[in-house]
């Protein structure tokens, strides 16, 4: 027989940390807690395979977990001293799910089962306390009913409400025993008649039903689309933790409260938490008082605030990782509800790797394992310019619940933002509190503004998961969804106005606020220095001009892998010479206009090589077709009629002659400069007097020129002479050479299969994996849009592939490449110039192909470097 | 030293027929014909060798070639008891080009080299016939100043023309010797002025000029025109054959001629030949003078046809092919100067070899390999209707040269002719006759008519060899080039005008006339028999219709490759629903239109079934965009719009909306299927039902599902799910079931890179060589028409790629997918269903790679058979 349930209690457990994926990561961290002696009420852990076999079954309980259940009960019911619908002594428990993964608020949660009509007088003889009897009564009937039967929350509050009203109380605590005793009793009426059923006064029966509801929630909608939006996969199931219910809100002396061990938000070594006295833990969480900061527990139970700081420690040097700990004071009694490694911004994260490594709790290589690359950036995003956000009156001041900046048009609901996010609209989601549905709508806004809430409300956590800019609690903000419109102070902001938010202190201004660079901390790069020691990949930049250039070198980008040089026509009078190259009727026309050109594509060359500083530079020949270079609206063809004084109709002509029906698969690339060979001569040229000028000027230079769209190795072959004898001419006119690299993209799918052939012509290849995907996968990335998000809902592909590489399609064909590539040129150079080259997954499997470097825009050089060093260190 | 000279001349010779590569076809050949003891005029060939290192040394002669040469030209003074420059009795000779593979009329040729002033004197001693010398030498003068000085042979006839005007003479043979002694005066004048040198006295000088015209003639702009045409591939060079001169024209007792051992045209066993007497032999290839056929020389010489009878029946049967010889009667004496295997049609091809096996000169492996496919589409294409032939009335009739229909705009250039083409227009070439430089006007032209030359002229031999429509000699034809207009009777054509020819009979009509398909001999089936004996490789047709499906199996198809189902939709009121399909807002909406095309599909595939009697048929589904299917411009849409009753605004929005930048990879195959999986349920239900249906009646059927695009093995996987429930369906309902397949086509390149996977969900694969070349080498076929023909000029592809599969890229993606397919799945069935199944050159590339079948358009089905059978054979 299987072993699905694993006790805790008394101060052993059967399951411990390193079980989470079997126990769940709440269930695996109690019994760890319980082991190493921490005040852990007892219970049991159902696992996650247990809720893998349910679903198999088609939603039944595996064979032989009842008795188990039944067991753990016995168990628990010896541990406590006390029975399920004891006169004396009645137990209550908690039924909590918990994965392998956080996924916070995800899943549904029953706490209080237990409780019947005789339980209530017990409860009520051995506490004493008539009024929080009955307050659990009716809270269990809620959550039950909501939770396990479906009966829809808002039908309870009603009748909540109406007590209310009819006593005149203003807040639930207001009611008193037996007002509370009424709400029961209308709770009972509208279970019955929405289930037809009545209320399960079993105990047993009871937790039956809640387990079949935990194990339930693992699929309901949120949990799903939860799972994908932070990319949870391959997990089977949630555990179920059974646990004997300790009470935050059995008067004064109780209480309830969150904390991490470390700030999770700057990552400062502080205590840092909030609590509640005389209230139940999912109060504080849900955002619906404001609790208070943990500090002032010192004040409120000295005795309970040192033991928390103990335990703090404690935890820490255990686990040897910041964690987010849950707690509950019953009468003056502590106890741990649960543990596990704390959620943290990406600023937290550098910070607290680095200073465990500096307390010697962790080591270096263990510290930038620790860190998500992608969460870099977080820091690495624009910040608002400090000045025009002094200049900007703040409207309002939150919590600074997730670092950042975001700018958009205030949206009130989660549908809405959704909607006008798909619309490419910028919007920042208001809500007076954020829920679980919000979900979707939180992913597709900019930022998150709440009126009310703590930084461990939804709102905040799912924010700082994100790595999205939130602002949570600002309670001066008046929201009103009907009208669609939020007021604060005189001020009124309606749906469509933009709004500007600080995360990181809170912020909230009206209007639109211009961005500036981030600056980067000290932390950062002492991550950045020990990802450098450990990769073995080289990180270069994608950058197109003097100023990139610079950018990329300050992030410490170490060469550039991709140059495009075609963005450098557009500019200015450039385009209009261009243009003139376009039209010509022969090649002495072309030539004519591109000898205006030389001298501009130089001079840029030349400041590119400049800011370089010896690192080497791939640059990329002319890779669009001609007719992007054509204005395609009437207008704009009569605009250049009349700066260029050439006819519109032969600007017509032109663009009617070179329309293509598939672009992506037309006249471009290397088929330009072989069919058109005096524009490759003209950027061959300047390419190479550029450089011997930066050289002779005493500065290293290291020109690759990377001739774009090879299929097959006569197009290089033949390229690679042309530009030989254009290099050999310039060589003989400055009586000097320079060493330079010639080589190719691979992009076209019977390049990497013929990577063989093309490898004895090429010094380096450099992936141009976007292309290579569009050909390999057959879609283009413009229509795709189509169909491709639906493909990543039924599984086809894991993950956008323009997103993430595609491993076994594209990957394989990029392997291929490789090997082929390596075997008939042992000294070829590989490398990666797509949008891939700064995705950690994509910079893994770079790695672990033996690419020599991977190139990325420059803001995503350092999540390239962490993500290398990673790999290296064998993630 | 390398021996390059290899002598032949009285009975024995140093080359042999097996040595073609080395010594050209013609010089191989003359050491053949000498060896068997054929009347052979001694001499010397020099080999393609000597040609090669010519050009590999920058047009050098070769180390040893000048002694090699001069020993040879010693020999063969020795051979004929006559010296160069000699007093009684000089050596004369012929210096001629000779590749390996015959270009005829493409390169050099000069005759009667040797005289001079002196020999001039010994050459009337000699022959007693003052006419002839002088004649000679003014053909001598007007060759080596064309061929060897590139003095331009108008500049020859001009004077030659002023001296038959000064003497008011007709014709050449009206002047007598002292009237070509005057020519001879004025050509050397010509020579001088236009070369600034003396024409050379020393034969040894004019021997060494005229091998290096040969050899420099392997370059000219005409010869390399002719080997890309004709596809002639990796030859070194051209031979020179060096042979005494025999003379056709000393006099009534003396001819030159040419034969076929066999009809060439048809096949007939017969000995088919022209001769004129008293005449050199470009005269008779030049088409300037209509020779005799060769029967007539009976009377004129019985001997020497008997000789040449017997000659005939020698050469067949040491060659055991059929021949096309070239002879000279100098004085009644017979000189062979020629044999090569005989250009023929493909009907005498198909004769010819069916014959030969008759006549147990080959085998049927031999004849099988014999046979050219792509020669067979001759016979494959349609002819005129016979009864719109008869209606319309003949304008002219010549020699019907070579066979088949063709329709046209005359035109009376070759440039034209290109230009016309280019542009699309069919165009039929008319040329008083035709010469080398016309090849590519030829080539571009759907038919050539010429008033002038017969069955051997140039025109008749070129368009043979091109399989293309041609009718020679129509004498009646006046041409007028400068109004171009040509007149026949009282008809004018002018250019522009329409005619039609048929090449099988000679006929010129006016205007255009339908084809109907040709009939096909019996031998023809024969070696279609004998084809399918050998082969191993399957060969279905594409069809998508029961009449394609009919014609298919009526040329021999064994089952259906590729039925396109989106034909279907289009005809009458079909695109109304589908189209209904495509606007409708919802799934609802869709499945109402669909349920109205699915007894449409379904009576379509019982056709289809029935059509093919028990053979297999591979289905597609839907495979083209949905916009394919809308009407683009405004009036369509209009028209969509009155007959729908549906706002144009709606249809303009879907069009909008549907609108794709690259359609190739865009929304289409089976993403169309698995986004809208009604439609594929719809296609499938009507697929098994049909194959139900007609199985219910006796009928066998092997219906064959095909996804289309596949890219991802989990494609396959869910759209082969969905399609197997709703068989299950049907089964369930008609409480019966058959048997079916269900696979994939490969045409994206990341499905041959993952077709391991694929595999484990494939019943078979198809291989989608259009896509997959498209995809794979990364070019549209609609766009690359920019760059491609320059490509195959550069030798960037060797063919065109669309035309013939690019084995190295495309073939090893086709090559990878076959093996990894087989690895994971032994029972998968592998074909090809691009256009690549019907052309020769894939399809030998497929029986290697181990396909099980191939298939093409019905009308190549016996080319891809032939092609089958020769690759079983190890061609």
């Amino acid at each position: 027989m299987k072993k699905f349930v694993y006790s805790f209690g008394s101060g052993k457990a059967e399951g411990k940390t390193q079980m989470k994926n079997f126990l769940g990561g709440k269930g695996a961290n109690l019994a760890e807690m319980t082991n190493i002696g921490l005040p852990v009420p007892p219970g049991f852990t159902i696992s996650t395979e247990a809720c893998n076999q349910f679903y198999k079954a088609g939603t039944k309980w595996p064979k032989g977990l009842e008795k188990q259940v039944d067991d753990g009960i016995k168990k628990l019911e010896k541990d406590m001293g006390a029975k399920f619908s004891d006169k004396n002594n009645p137990l209550l428990v908690s039924v909590r799910s918990g994965a392998a993964v956080s996924m916070p608020g995800m899943m549904d949660t029953v706490l209080n089962l237990g409780i019947n009509p005789d339980v209530i007088t017990a409860l009520i003889n051995k506490t004493g306390n008539e009024r929080f009897a009955w307050d659990a009564y009716r809270r269990f009937i809620q959550m039950f009913g909501d939770v396990v039967m479906g009966v829809k929350h808002e039908l309870f509050e009603h009748e909540l409400d109406a007590v209310k009203k009819k006593y005149k109380a203003k807040q639930d605590t207001d009611l008193d025993a037996s007002m509370l005793q009424e709400v029961v009793d209308r709770y009972m009426k509208i279970y019955k008649k929405v289930t037809k059923k009545s209320f399960p006064t079993d105990p047993k029966i009871q937790l039956k039903h809640a387990i079949d509801a935990v194990f339930s929630s693992w699929n309901n909608e949120r949990a799903i689309k939860y799972r994908k939006i932070n990319d949870i996969r391959s997990l089977i199931g949630t555990a179920v933790n059974v646990q004997a219910m300790v009470f935050g809100n059995m008067g004064d002396t109780s209480g309830t409260g969150v904390a991490f061990t470390r700030d999770p938000s700057t990552g400062k070594d502080m205590f840092y938490g909030e609590y509640l006295m005389n209230a139940q833990g999912e109060d504080v969480v849900a955002g619906i008082r404001t609790p208070l900061h943990i500090e002032t527990l010192k004040k409120v139970n000295a005795k309970i605030f040192k033991q928390l700081i103990d335990i703090r420690k404690r935890l820490e040097k255990h686990y040897k990782d910041m964690q987010d700990l849950e707690f509950t004071i019953q009468e003056g009694k502590l106890y741990m509800l649960q543990t596990r490694n704390g959620k943290r911004t990406a600023a937290a994260a550098v910070k607290v790797a680095v200073d465990m490594v500096k307390e010697k709790l962790i080591n270096e290589k263990t510290a930038l394992l620790r860190i998500d690359p992608q969460q870099l950036d977080q820091l690495l995003h624009p910040m608002f310019d400090p000045k025009a956000e002094k200049a900007n009156s703040r409207i309002a001041n939150g919590l600074p619940a997730s670092p950042g900046a975001a700018c958009g048009q205030v949206v009130f609901s989660a549908e809405m933002a959704e909607k006008w996010a798909a619309d490419k609209k910028d919007v920042i989601l208001c809500r007076i509190e954020t829920s679980p549905e919000d979900i979707g709508g939180m992913d597709a806004a900019e930022g998150i503004l709440t009126s009310r809430g703590g930084m461990t409300s939804h709102a905040a956590v799912v924010a700082r998961g994100m790595g999205k800019c939130c602002v949570a609690g600002a309670g001066d903000v008046q929201i009103d969804y009907k009208t669609k419109k939020f007021k604060v102070g005189n001020v009124t902001i309606k749906e469509g106005d933009w709004v500007s938010l600080n995360g990181s202190l809170g912020n909230v201004y009206k209007g639109k606020i211009n961005t500036v660079e981030s600056t980067l901390s000290g932390d950062f790069y002492t991550i950045m220095k020990w990802a450098d020691k450990y990769r073995r990949l080289g990180v270069r930049a994608n950058a197109d001009t003097p100023h990139d250039t610079e950018v990329a070198v300050k992030f410490g980008a170490e060469g550039i892998g991709l140059c495009r040089t075609e963005h450098m026509f557009f500019e200015g009078n450039r385009i209009i010479a261009f243009r003139q190259m376009i039209l010509a009727d022969d090649k002495a026309g072309r030539e004519k206009a591109l000898a205006k050109l030389l001298p501009i594509q130089r001079r840029d060359f030349e400041g590119i090589f400049k800011a370089l500083k010896g690192r080497p530079c791939t640059v990329r020949l002319l890779d669009p077709p001609l007719h992007e270079f054509l204005p395609h609206d009437v207008a704009g063809q009569k605009e250049m009629s009349r700066v260029m004084k050439i006819s519109v109709a032969k600007i017509q002509n032109k663009v009617e002659s070179l329309k293509e029906f598939n672009p992506m698969l037309g006249h471009r690339g290397c088929r330009l400069g072989l069919i058109y060979p005096e524009i490759s001569d003209m950027q061959v040229q300047a390419i190479i007097e550029a450089a011997m000028n930066v050289s002779a000027k005493g500065t290293k230079v290291q020109p690759e020129i990377m001739i774009p769209l090879v299929g097959n190795y006569m197009e290089l072959k033949i390229a690679r002479e042309r530009a030989e004898a254009v290099i050999a001419n310039v060589f003989k006119q400055r009586k000097k050479k320079i060493a330079y690299k010639i080589g190719t993209m691979i992009e076209v799918p019977r390049a990497a299969v013929t990577a063989d052939e093309i490898a004895e012509y090429a010094d380096f290849f450099s992936f141009g994996t976007n292309d290579l995907t569009q050909m390999g996968c057959g879609f283009s990335r413009d229509d795709a849009g189509k169909f491709l998000p639906d493909y990543v809902s039924m599984g086809i592909y894991d993950y956008d592939p323009f997103q993430v590489l595609d491993i076994p399609g594209v990957g394989k064909l990029v392997e291929m490449a490789v090997a082929l590539g390596r075997k008939n040129n042992k000294q070829l150079k590989t490398g990666i110039c797509g949008e891939h080259g700064g995705e950690p997954k994509s910079v893994n499997f770079c790695h672990k192909v033996g690419l020599t470097y991977v190139s990325c825009s420059p803001y995503r050089i350092p999540i390239a470097k962490l993500a290398a060093a990673q790999a290296a260190l064998g993630k």
